[in-house]
């Protein structure tokens, strides 16, 4: 069953519900081309509803942290857990919303040690605590949040796109998820031309 | 906004949607209470509809794993990640399920050691190697589990049902979310009565 | 040699040498039941006598902390060392000594993050740096603990009845003991009956 | 209260019950010298003494595991758990017990690396998993044990012992006790003389 | 004294002795930069000469590893060590030594997982039991590298690059040591041109 | 191929290049022994000529930290990675350099508890930091070392010593390396006779 993308296997485009085809057909047709994830997740369209549906909520929120600072969270996550389809995704996506070649290459390799400006810091370093060893999550993390600026509703943001992420991440491990070739240079070029 | 059920506050169930209100308030009705991590959830209506979908796409799927081997996933991955709120509500649901007052109570106080029977055993260490280290997660693993009898959908179900606890966990401990008091002694008791 | 309560076998109270079948079923009177490790550790008597004689010194000692906090203090270490028997059974007691249905269960699925007063938190951070990573364990764990309050005395028995619980959970680890399943409900009850 | 041996201070030789008195003035005429750790535990009376029977029950056992073989478990545990007081002090025993000045460093400085003979390497591998991770202490320890030719009763020996260290390694780490000066050298020097 | 290169500042090639001039001069020619490691390391000239002389006596070497399985050793130790600079400086030149645009980044993400050959699995498996846990590396590991028909000559290399970046990833993360920005980019790109 | 000293062989002082076989010969003059490690790296001299000359531009450097310091981060360092070659041989040069015959075993067997004075804890607490946890070493590890006085030079010797012996322990590891009988005893006699 397991092929090039999955483990257990992919599925067509075609082959989704109505809803679901239309919905990552919209993005298909932004990127140039349709992320592995979804085609990896098909086999399960009740689930890969509820896992858009999810993202979506937590990724394309108004209010509270930048689209930038969301794609931050989740590198740094991804990164904390290894997840080579998240960090290649994503820092890709991160790379285009920063408009910053480098950063999503400094968080990935390196997302502890990372020098940041203090607002980034703090959220990463929330992201990591919660991501790595929630046992020991408590207030001197949210304490630190606060200090560095950041609203309530701000570190929930953190907290449940890294929360997110601790399950995607894992969904990835467990499928062996590859990458779409397109991810790895997306984001890298200068713009002109 | 701290409260006696989470660090972000809660709502009451009249607050919420219409859907939800439905939804959960049928959950409640069943059970006697609402369980506290609907009302935790609740500030963030699109961000609890999504989580119950997935809940139920993974949880009350007709074929594969059995309800209470699922219970049992949930059980595992939230004693690896020290979930309160988790382990003793799901332990509460496993007992019942199970209709085992002791099976909870061992898998939650050391999953990696409990003595189980060899499907429930293989059921535990694929759920646990995935929850606890998932960059090391590979064949090796899915080998163990096929050996013991598992089909390719029970792993998937095992997988998927671990990695959405990897998020839940995080949340629970995001909120340091309390849980209701009922759950501590359901399913503990003979039924006689 | 392996039976159901130990990998090692088990003996009956009858077995023993007189003075320990009278010392064990003094408790077994008054319990209702004797406890699987007695029967467990039979088969050395000697160890078994000094293994009661140093517990009782450190259990039953009349001044500094009271019964209760020495009980939470082997719940916080055994949860820990991830010690079903002890877990099980001094959940139980503190369940009792304390009068509180859930502390035991919130200090055994994360004994980090359980949120308790200046005073309990003060004492299972000191049980758990002795448990878990010995060889960090310094001043600034002592500082800590003198800031709460905590005397000379209170520290050498958090210390003290840690080092012994380090031993007792390795030795349920090598027998794989089982608990007695009166311990699971023992303390749940409200009282009036 | 803090001395020059122990965090919580030390007694003399003289202000011991007369019982303890007595069989540690044996072992210092043996020796000497008094060993600090009796020095150190004597504030407790009644724990010294349940300490002094618990090791010597484990320690002087006259079948099974030979006496050198004993004070390798305490070398190998102590090195696991960084305790400089044992590794010192059972690491000038083990050279004297087995007659061989190198195998103490040995084991204390790598005790998951050391070279050692089958029957000495099974008794260390059991002993290191016991004493690190006791959790995932499981039948495949025993097998591997089994399988090097340790009976039943020499493998209760090895993990009883790992257990009493990991109490033993404990107190010494809570009182920051330090070794007598004689222990590092002794057994390290050609015997003629 | 701190830049924008390295925590302990930086010098200009001309400030180095004649032979380092000469030598990373010529490296700078080819690669149309200096990379940011000799200008950090220059402040000790004698320490940067050793470690050129070290580095070129494992990395240029013509018996044994390709080039390219040199750089791979490289990145999956930088990897397990999470070095920015070594990942992002010897991640472009594997891709260049490979003539592979995701190998680099595969690895980087997660070395423990990346689905390699059987021979690549081998190197990288083998260093990173030498990077991350030395204490335990053993005859284990060597046996499955020779099974998978690494040469005792080839073994050494990769033990030996294996060691030397255990040092240069701590120097790096010592200085905070920045990539060059032409690194990120270096290799990613189709050839035609 | 294996020896007594090493996994992967060792030569004869006789079979080096002309400049090693004086250089180490010197060294064996003054010891009265050829210590092992050069003769188990002698197989690769271009290798063992870098090693050498690293070693001394890193440990005979005239100014900043003294020659007993540099030993003490040796022993810090090969504690921390449990390396028995690194800690025999250079817990011997300690002793002799230190004047001290007890201070190697202390901190070879607790390098994180070792009771020192104010600036070698700084000192061992900086190399522990780099040597153990390279990715989480950070400005809080340099503050708390400028704050016990150390300069800028004397820090980056230590971090440059600590990355080194990184590289020197993983060797040893990998080789196996056996110590020196000579090792064990140097330093630990008074100095009359």
């Amino acid at each position: 069953m397991s092929d090039e993308i999955s483990r257990f296997g992919s599925v067509q485009l075609a082959d989704l519900p109505e809803d679901l085809r239309e919905r990552i057909g919209a993005i298909a047709e932004k990127s140039g081309f349709v992320p592995n994830v979804f085609l990896a997740l098909g086999h399960r369209p009740d689930e890969l509803r509820a896992f858009c549906d999810y993202h979506d909520a937590l990724m394309q929120r108004d209010s509270g942290l930048t689209k930038a600072e969301r794609e931050l969270v989740v590198v740094a996550t991804s990164a904390a857990n290894h997840c080579t389809y998240c960090i290649v995704a994503h820092g890709a996506i991160l790379r285009v919303r920063a408009k910053d070649s480098q950063l999503a290459d400094l968080v990935a390799t390196n997302p502890w040690g990372a020098q940041l400006d203090e607002r980034r810091r703090a959220i990463v370093d929330l992201a990591l605590a919660l991501a790595q060893d929630p046992a020991l999550f408590g207030e001197q993390d949210l304490t630190a949040a606060r200090e560095a600026g950041l609203s309530e509703d701000e570190i929930w943001d953190i907290g449940a796109i890294t929360a997110f992420f601790a399950m995607s991440n894992r969904l990835a491990h467990l499928m062996a998820l590859r990458p779409n070739e397109e991810f790895f240079l997306l984001g890298r070029m200068p713009k002109r031309r």
